[in-house]
């Protein structure tokens, strides 16, 4: 099995249905995402006032929390958007960026992660440290199994994991490391996937899928970080469900 | 009569007279606006610093006031911002993003628009909630009546009123929507021209005929939504009064 | 004695230590200083969560403080920063950019040169500003021997002195007046090569030498400020220790 079976028919979904995908992420993450967003097909809003959240929530088909650039507004914003998406019903994915560099992110990661996203996004030291382990497969399939999220780690080769089934992804491109806001872009991404399709198993491994590929013909004409961002943007904006193989769905 | 008529004059004294732009703008938008205005030939600053707001203000031609990732802070801005720019005789122009999608940020919407701007720039869906109506041309019409703005009304073609005068623009580029903060870089940009033409019906229109001109031609190198970006503020920074033909003033 | 003899050294220490840069910066900056940090080889942080700071700092080999678009938020995260970075004897480098607009940013400002920065990095007008001077090479001079600092004036031509020794440091491009938080990511960069390099006149001049290489290598095929980003961070990356010749340490 591999995930760009599956690829073509979400992203064709996607395509049809333009999900309205609202995130709360950090400063750095902020106009990099909408324009990830928007060059893959879906509509982006970023509020992070505490007011309008409710609104632009209940407006979306699915919600990003990333706790980049945390500070006690899009802390009271997370608390409305989770509690809005719940009620509702959609799905919500969680991105725990480097919380093994700060305490206080850990506790909230920690907390957020029990309130039933439907993915958690993590590297290696950021799972490692969600999950005081060494961040290993192991530690992804028990995180997956305590909070009912499929847990995808990043990294050379991505790996996604609901407790029972798993994939490898590989691929992608060495720049996107050198990129800020890749992975929280590419996470943003991930809940456009979650509004099109509500196997959630299947919709990371075809984002990621979707993701790496479009970083991977970027990379066939960067000359380096700088010129990798325009090339990345216009690749997730061109790649066609029939670029992606075969359409049967993964069983 | 076409908008282009008058574009290159107006865009002349924007050059010679760099203008200074203050911004209060929002978190997707802000880098890219600063940018925008830069290539173009402004001098923008964007501190949503209540404290500071004051100064850059009084030390600026012109104002903008965008309603995204509206926050406690950004609201206390803006109420200081609009009240030094009017005690001051300075244009300001307003951006009400999407307040269709948020009720607390309509209320504030239309508060602001009876506070005297000298443009309110919305797209269909939001002047349509500004004004309880269709987003129509008479809507328009009513609007800057109303309130004494030039009603600037975007889409595939552009439409600005002020009441008594009224003009459509045409051109721009479908992949300025893939870009996000496209439309709020152009109605910063606006409030340039703002400062350069005491017109205000005026400087709207050749802003307009002057954004989608720049767009135009990036669409003609763009491979997609990445690589218009660099087009794009290439092109504004490129294009010159005489790329605007006849340089008689519209009347 | 040229700048470039000791940047080579420096560099292949950069690029060896990979050093974590904490920035607290403005709203305009946070992702394209982010993105001059990686592509040079530094790996930065950027949050200004007062909470959170610690932590950053404490995990960072330098911090950067720039001054724009501060809130109460950002202050008291410069307040803890700073604090941090002392206790732990970790430079710091100040960029009190725009304090000739805004009068409170400037009092702060003159508190912070206080506080034993690395570096302070203005041009004329804030350099003016910041000493009630004209901003000239003697008013450079007396700022460094007051608070210890090495002061880099930056512009056409970029001065560096810390009181005794002294460099000017030509190159560059004109484009990058045109880019916002080109001069912002440059000082986080700066505070990278503090990280590296305990002479911290040797580093700042080494910073200069670098990124006005760099942007030379970008002005030779960009067609204007939009290409110019790309292109600009393409040669911060590609650019290598045997591109600036020899590597004999100024002494």
């Amino acid at each position: 099995m591999s995930a760009r079976d599956v690829t073509g028919d979400l992203l064709a979904r996607l395509r049809a249905e333009r999900p309205r995908i609202h995130c709360i992420t950090n400063a750095a993450a902020v106009a990099y995402t909408a324009n990830v967003l928007l060059a893959a097909g879906c509509i982006p809003s970023m509020t992070v006032n505490p007011p309008e959240v409710e609104g632009f929530v209940g407006g979306a088909q699915a919600l990003l929390i990333n706790l980049g650039t945390l500070d006690p507004l899009r802390a009271e914003a997370i608390a409305v958007a989770i509690r809005t998406a719940q009620a509702e019903g959609k799905p919500w994915v969680l991105d725990p960026v480097f919380v093994e560099r700060s305490p206080t992110r850990l506790d909230l990661a920690r907390d957020l992660a029990r309130r039933h996203p439907a993915v958690i996004r993590a590297n290696r030291a950021e799972l490692a440290a969600l999950t005081s382990s060494d961040g290993g497969d192991e530690a992804a399939r028990r995180l997956a199994h305590e909070t009912g999220a499929v847990v995808v780690r990043t990294g050379e080769v991505d790996f996604a994991t609901d407790g029972t089934r798993e994939i490898q992804v590989s691929g992608g491109h060495p720049l996107m490391a050198l990129v800020t806001a890749s992975g929280c872009s590419a996470t943003a991404l991930m809940a456009g996937f979650m509004a099109v399709e509500a196997d959630r198993f299947l919709a990371a491994a075809a984002c990621l899928a979707f993701v790496n590929t479009a970083a991977e013909r970027a990379g066939e004409t960067a000359r380096g970080p700088g010129s990798f961002v325009p090339a990345y943007l216009d690749a997730l904006h061109a790649l066609q469900p029939a670029d992606f193989g075969s359409r049967t769905p993964m069983s």
